[in-house]
């Protein structure tokens, strides 16, 4: 595909481009840190809170940036895009501010909240059955058939861009907070955020380890350093973690995190539940499975922080009630 | 009580003075906002995050202040402090950062998660029964006998002016958004942090209304100023904010809450267990009851946001995860 070459790479010069843009839009979230968390890694821990982003994820962000530059002769006849949820509330809540029409096709089983708020946000929904469906021919036919220009979640300069302003934010707060990060967890499913903050770190703390996170069975991208290529897992494993089914990492954003990512870490259910707790506890932030995955990359020890400043990216809050609830009462 | 003429009372140099000395020590908290609340509203409603102070709530700031005006030959004998739980966990925290060893008297039957907490930050709990033993007594015998310097929870000038430092952000972050707060509601306990709070904003907005919100059974602000003077309530009433149970408010707060507030409201537990879902679901924060008393101020319509840019402050969030829990499951 020629839009992974090289020159096609998203340049930190587009991340402050869509900075420009997200400015008045976006929500500048804040790097927050608690004494409790501090103590238990021995080091300084540095959480970005994007559950605090425009419809409680990062995705906000992409989406936004990816849909301004669609022309405006184009725009009207929408955006179609397919998402298990956090991308889909993203674009449907990006389309609505700039008045383009939103189709967002999301699986039958995504979590009740995550249709019912992409709804809210104006767009139209079309669900299909994960096990039987392909959602990108869906999407691709709603495409053709509206002439609506397909926005991808992860696999696009103007998305990864997007994400990008994450890692800006997150090298201009630890300035002014007087550190610098050693090293800096993302989660991952198709590597769109973790691609768009390493550009942006690894640009102004060349010496930065970026590690990315995953839940177990979805590891591809830590198979993929492995292996020094991208590499695809079996897909259908159980996982808490909706936001992170990407069998493989994408074509755009493996050029970007095959020269930039360090290692990896994966974590289990249960220590992502762990980690949500500690969250709600010491930080009083909702954090959704998905969103947790770095958080307790750190929190189990699997990544040291032991005399480290370490930036975590909380990626997304969007968590049904009752299923908050039942992780809040068990017990570690 | 000579400490209530106004030439003690606390002003806007006293607040200044205050946010420099937390400048380094305090976390300057968001003023978050969704969608979904604003459309709930009929207007633009900016949350002021207190869940994310240092300790979980705003109690940190006037700890800080207030411990720092100790002079440092009598910091050393410590000092003693009775909450039922944040004023406790501010002042433990404040303590041990400014090197002072701490005493707090808490009611036994205080959540769970509010005892661990001080005992966390390093302080010495004293429990005391609720019912039987005078809180005030216990203090003052450990004042007596160690030379501890008491800080009380509200009715103290250094105690006030920390907590005005919420007001002065708020004025400061309004004036970032570009935006003039037509009305801010603060949840009243002894009334300390929504004298701070006036004492800031009136400064700069003169006609923004202050309104003080509080649970069923414990209005006592809201009686006082139909009054026209300080009002005691019956205690004893059952309620869910266990952090707004004083039953009048105090001397040096009612003498500037007296002339600053437009009006109170009253809010019931079914109301505050609503606004609680509402700040998980919208703003992926953790609200405990007594900290979301404002937000449901508002979000009944008891207070009419119609139209308006009302700032709400979400002054706690130390809530036990079982409680939590169970409000998560409940449906309005």
């Amino acid at each position: 595909m020629n839009s992974s070459a090289p020159s096609d790479l998203p340049t930190l010069a587009d991340l402050w481009a869509a900075a420009e843009l997200l400015g008045p839009v976006a929500v500048r979230t804040p790097l927050v840190e608690s004494p409790g968390l501090n103590e238990q890694t021995g080091g300084r821990l540095l959480v970005k809170a994007e559950v605090l982003q425009r419809t409680g994820s990062f995705k906000f962000r992409g989406a936004y940036n990816r849909i301004s530059q669609i022309p405006l002769e184009d725009r009207g006849r929408g955006v179609v895009a397919f998402s298990s949820g956090n991308h889909a509330q993203g674009v449907a809540r990006a389309a609505a501010l700039l008045g383009c029409p939103a189709t967002i096709v999301m699986p039958a089983d995504a979590p009740a909240i995550k249709i019912r708020n992409t709804q809210g946000y104006g767009a139209t929904v079309v669900t299909y059955d994960r096990l039987t469906e392909n959602r990108e021919a869906i999407g691709a036919k709603i495409a053709a058939e509206t002439g609506a220009t397909l926005v991808k979640p992860y696999d696009d300069p103007g998305v990864i861009a997007g994400q990008g302003t994450v890692g800006l934010e997150i090298v201009q707060q630890c300035r002014d907070l007087g550190v610098t990060p050693d090293q800096v967890i993302v989660p991952a499913s198709g590597g769109g955020l973790i691609a768009g903050v390493s550009i942006a770190v690894k640009a102004f703390h060349p010496d930065c380890r970026i590690i990315v996170a995953e839940p177990d069975g979805y590891d591809d991208h830590t198979q993929s350093i492995a292996a020094g290529k991208p590499v695809s897992i079996n897909p259908g494993a159980a996982t808490l973690c909706d936001a992170l089914m990407a069998p493989s990492p994408g074509e755009i954003t493996w050029a970007v995190n095959a020269r930039t990512l360090a290692a990896g870490v994966v974590v289990t259910d249960a220590e992502v539940k762990a980690a949500m707790r500690r969250a709600f506890l010491e930080l009083k932030l909702v954090v959704e499975p998905g969103g947790a995955v770095a958080l307790a990359g750190i929190l189990t020890g699997k990544v040291t922080g032991w005399g480290k400043t370490t930036v975590v990216v909380a990626s997304g809050g969007n968590v049904d009630p009752v299923l908050f609830a039942g992780i809040l009462t068990e017990t570690d």
